[in-house]
Formats: structure tokens, C-alpha cells, sequence
């Protein structure tokens, strides 16, 4: 299983090769891979990579040993759970090792598959609102800010908040995105600009801060973002800020869009502040930036004194209340129990 | 005239001599100082410099040359402005370049002189505010989440939105502040942070996304920021992002004050978000972090891919609607014009 190490973005393009869950457990908690999609694919294949390495008189325990494992390396993501439970139901009633390999590998593929296609139907679905701004905007582009980054590399492809605007730009629409740099992992800056210049997509790379005078300002058209998990009525855990942003769509009447594949949605809560455990990271994350030197090497600075000390929150929730609509698979509906379940009935 | 050059803290401790207005602007531009009371009174020096170097036989000119250079430094800074007329209001009637040179410098030491003691004023009122709180958190700290620096670093003393946590922990009340980093230049991290902790005032570093979440989860009772431009209806122009950290504390019902001297008040202009020219900064503060590298020494890394387009706002209009109310060197009045002129009736 081969992963393409995020940390090295976009300076460096490294690709690493994983044998054993637990080098899918590193990679995910050091978030060399990350995204809500990726994630889960990555869990995925770390099931199949834990059935390689099974003792065959202990295949149930090795691969409930697994799950835990994967599960636990970022709490608040959803997609990973639902692709370890996806995986366990699928082995529940293999009775060989074989059996288990083959099937886990065929699972993993699935999973994979699946992401890439829910996200380029995202991507048709949300193609119909930035449509619909692009008609009153006689031409000129449509703007729109992006958090963190939910682009291909946080997928499998296409990427889930990214999939309506490379819908839009592939259909001649323009488009023109406010990029959020997304401390302190820098995802926006990082991966995202990266992402959508690699695309063609024109895009402008800001500060966190920058968003709400934008929008003051009449010059965020669209704000789309992605989520880690989403509970029954539609309130999003995502990366934090995304409430900030919000909260300032709101307050200058922008349209706030969140695009997921059904596999985000953690049907069994509801409110999303008091139920998403949100993970914390350590402090070296704020208080050093890691990056190119002038002399083309990395390397990371420390921003302010040694020993300050830091709180490294990585996700905030954002109330249905926020939220415009959700961008599925199935379409698009507001962030409302009774409209989500009218989409995936088997939920209600 | 000697400056500490804010570029390098809290890493390095520099001091710099500057002999002219030239000087002083690039001090000014480059953000070798900055802050809104620091930048007043580095200006009042400024022009007192040009007094030294002035022709005897164009004085007029020569000041008002520098009055412009001082001046369109920083746009949205009020102070700036503000000691520059004060300096040629008091220099107008000055007949020789004698009179002229000892006038402006008696003037610059009034102006830092008054902006350390409305400074040690804001904190007495607005220690008032911390204690109310203090008293329901039976003995727990109070939590009071900061934006950019409006310390003694950016003031001549005491700073505008520390003076009352200042006065507050001299008097024995427990507080703790969250600092926000304050991207682009890092304000919080690099100076805020430092300027705590050399006051023994516990403080956390957080990013500039955080601060909505800890609002969400009680883990603010307060937020207190400075200004660089204030309306007379009591809208405020202060570092990006503020605005977001206002929204939040509004949606969270979480007290926002705004701590300012007088000097800050744009008495000519109503509306904020349409009057306060917002000052937009190079992509390079964007697109690079400078700090300390793991060998000791200072560097900046390149966080985006060379060449990406940013933008660089230095500012945003925080309106009156979502301001507790401000703390001035008279004392605590809401934002609004009629309160605001009460307390200001000269400029009813």
C-alpha cells in the first residue's frame, strides 16, 4: 500500500510504502495522511495489511486489536470508524485467513472506489449552486472560500468541498478561490493552493483572519468546506475555524455549503457541540512552522518563545443552524434531521 | 530616538537609534515598531526629527513633507495621525527652527507621557470589568482571550487590552489568557505571549481558528482587544480577524470590550466598515514565517508553493453592534454615539 507523505507538501513529493497496520496507525496520527475520505481508505487497506500479518488461530482478536488501533489514531474523524466497522461486518463470516486477505483487500478497494465516486457526484450536485451565482455575476468569477483542505488529497480523488468547484472550472464556469492558510497544520496553504493551481483554478492563499473582512466586503461569493463527521441533524465537526467562517457567512447573508460523502454522517447523535469528541494535538504543532528556507532546505522555526504554552484544539463544530445545506452523494438538502433522512431513509 | 526593533522578539532583543523622519517611516512601515499607541508616539518623535533636519528657510514645508511621509505609512492607524496635527497645531505659531525644535520635542514627550498614563487609566476602569467576573468563578481564573498585541510593546506603556489584565493580576485576581497567534505576523505568538510571561501572567498560545470553539465550550468569560481606528458611533478597525473573534463572543454571549485611548477615535467618520481605508501589506508576510530554526538561528520558511497569489489585509471593522462596550482613559462607555459623546463632549 503506497501513500503519497503529506508532510513534504507541496515542496516535497514523497511517496511511502506501508506493510502492517500499525504503519497505517503512524501515518494517519502523524498525519503524513489525513483528510476525511483519505483516512478512511487508508483504514481501509490497514484492515487488509492487519489480515496479512494475522496469526491464523487468532484472527478475530488480531483484527479487533487492529480496529482499535486505526480507530483511535484521530478521534474525531468519522470516516475512519465507519470504514474499520464497514471492514469487520464484511470479515465477520469469513472462517479462513485466505478468505479474510482476499476479502479485506476487495473491501479496501471497494471503499476506495466508492470515495472517488461519491465525491465526483458531489461535485456534479454542487456544480448547480456556484451555476447558479455564476448567472448573476455577469461574467465575472465566482469567489469562493475554502478551510483546510478537502481536495483530492484528502480523498481518493476529486476531494469533497474542491469536487463542485473542478466541476464548475471543468465546465468553463469561472471561479476564483479564497484559499485559508488553516493553521497551525498550514493545510489550506499547503495542500490546497497547491491542489488548485495544479488544477488551473485560480486561487488567492490568505490568513485565517482574513475571511470575515472578505465577506464584509462583498467579495466571498461561496463559502464550501468539507467535514469530519456530521451528525443526524447536520451539525459538522471540521477543521477548526470553520465555525469562525460560519458565523461570518451568516452575519453577511453568504451562502455556506458543506460537501461530504454519506460516510461522514455519524447517524447515531445528534447534537454535534456536546456529542464529537474533539481530538487535541501537541504544541509543537503551533509553535513551530515547518517550510522551505532560502536555501531550498526544510526546515522549521520556532514563531515564539521555547516552552510557551500551547492548546492545539484540531477540529470545531459548526451548528446546522450555520449551514446553507450538505452537498451529498444523493443531492443536496438543508442541514435539518428530517430533510438528511429523507435522503438516506435506511437512517430514519 | 531608540526604538526596540519588534521584528526580532521575542528571539532577539534589538535596539535601534534612528536621527531621521526617514527613519522613523521605515521603522513605522517595516513594523520595526508598531502598535497603535507606539506608532503616535514614534510619529510625534518623527516629526520632532524633522524639526532637526528642517532648511531654517522652508520649516513649513519641510514639516508638512514629513507630516505626509509620517502619515501614509500606515493608513488605517488613527494615532498616527492624530500626534502628527497635534505636532503642527503646536508648531504653527513657532517663528524660529529653535523655537520649532524645542516645542516638538516637549510635545513628543507629552504625547508618550499621556499615552503611558491613559494606558495605566484604561486599566484601572477595565480592572473593574475582570473583578465583576472574577467574583462569580469563585477562585477559578478568569479566561480572557486576546487578539494581536495591544500591550505595553505596542503602546509606551501598560498597552491598551493588557493593562486591564495588568491591573487585574497586580490586585491578586487569577487570570489566564488565551493568546490568539495573529497570523500573518505572528503579533501574538511573538510578542503578546512574551510580554505575559515576562509579567508572570499565565497565558496559552492557540491559533487564530480556536477561539470560536473555547467560546463554545465556556472556556472564555472574556474577550479584550485594542483598536487602530475608532468611529464616533464606536465601530472599530483592528488587526484581521477581529471581527471573527467578535462574532463568536456575540453568538457565545461572551463579553467583548475594546480597550482604547482616546487618540484612537476618528471623530470625523460614523460607518467603519465604509470609511476606515483598510491597509493591505505584502504577500511575503503570507508566504513566508520567519523564526528561530532548531540551530538558533533566525530564518523564515517558504509555507505555499513559490509564487502562489495572496492577499494581505491588515485590517477589519469590528461594528459597534457586537462591542460590549469600550474602555477608555475616561472610563467604560457602550459603543454607541450618543455614550461615546457623553464621555467626549468636546467633540459633541
Amino acid at each position: 500500500v503506497c501513500i503519497i507523505d503529506q508532510r513534504f507538501l507541496p515542496h516535497e513529493f514523497v511517496v511511502e510504502r506501508m506493510t502492517s497496520v500499525e504503519e497505517v496507525c503512524r501515518a494517519i496520527s502523524e498525519m503524513r495522511v489525513r483528510g476525511a475520505g483519505l483516512i478512511g481508505a487508508a483504514a481501509g487497506y490497514g484492515i487488509y495489511l492487519a489480515t496479512r500479518n494475522a496469526h491464523p488461530h487468532r484472527i478475530k482478536e488480531d483484527l479487533e486489536k487492529a480496529a482499535q488501533q486505526l480507530i483511535s489514531t484521530r478521534p474525531t474523524a468519522r470516516n475512519l470508524a465507519w470504514a474499520v466497522e464497514r471492514q469487520l461486518d464484511e470479515l465477520s463470516s469469513c472462517e479462513t485467513l485466505d478468505e479474510c486477505q482476499s476479502r479485506s483487500l476487495a473491501t479496501a478497494r471497494c471503499i476506495a472506489d466508492e470515495d472517488a465516486s461519491f465525491c465526483q457526484r458531489i461535485g456534479e450536485h454542487g456544480k448547480k449552486i456556484i451555476e447558479e451565482i455564476a448567472a448573476k455575476k455577469s461574467g465575472k468569477p465566482v469567489n469562493i472560500l475554502t478551510h483546510c483542505n478537502a481536495g483530492w488529497l484528502a480523498f481518493v480523488d476529486y476531494g469533497s468541498a474542491t469536487a463542485p468547484i473542478y466541476a464548475a472550472h471543468a465546465a468553463g464556469i469561472p471561479v476564483h478561490v479564497w484559499v485559508d492558510e488553516t493553521r497551525p497544520w498550514l493545510q489550506g496553504a499547503r495542500l490546497t493552493a497547491w491542489e488548485l493551481s495544479q488544477q488551473g483554478v485560480p486561487c488567492t492563499l490568505i490568513s485565517d483572519n482574513t475571511g470575515g473582512h472578505l465577506m464584509q466586503h462583498g467579495m466571498v461569493d461561496l463559502v464550501l468546506v468539507g467535514t469530519d463527521r456530521t451528525t443526524r441533524r447536520g451539525d459538522v465537526a471540521n477543521k477548526i475555524g470553520t465555525y469562525l467562517k460560519a458565523l461570518a457567512a451568516f452575519d453577511n447573508h453568504i451562502p455556506f455549503y458543506v460537501a461530504l460523502p454519506s460516510s461522514t454522517f455519524d447517524w447515531s447523535i445528534t447534537d454535534g457541540l456536546h456529542s464529537i469528541p474533539i481530538e487535541q494535538r501537541g504544541a509543537d504543532e503551533v509553535l513551530y512552522v515547518a517550510g522551505k528556507t532560502d536555501r531550498g532546505e526544510m526546515e522549521r522555526v520556532l514563531i515564539a518563545q521555547e516552552g510557551t504554552p500551547c492548546a492545539n484544539y484540531g477540529f470545531d463544530v459548526t451548528p446546522a443552524r450555520l449551514i446553507s445545506g450538505l452537498i451529498t452523494e444523493r443531492g443536496i438538502t438543508p442541514a435539518r434531521e428530517a430533510d438528511i433522512l429523507s435522503l438516506y431513509p435506511e437512517f430514519a
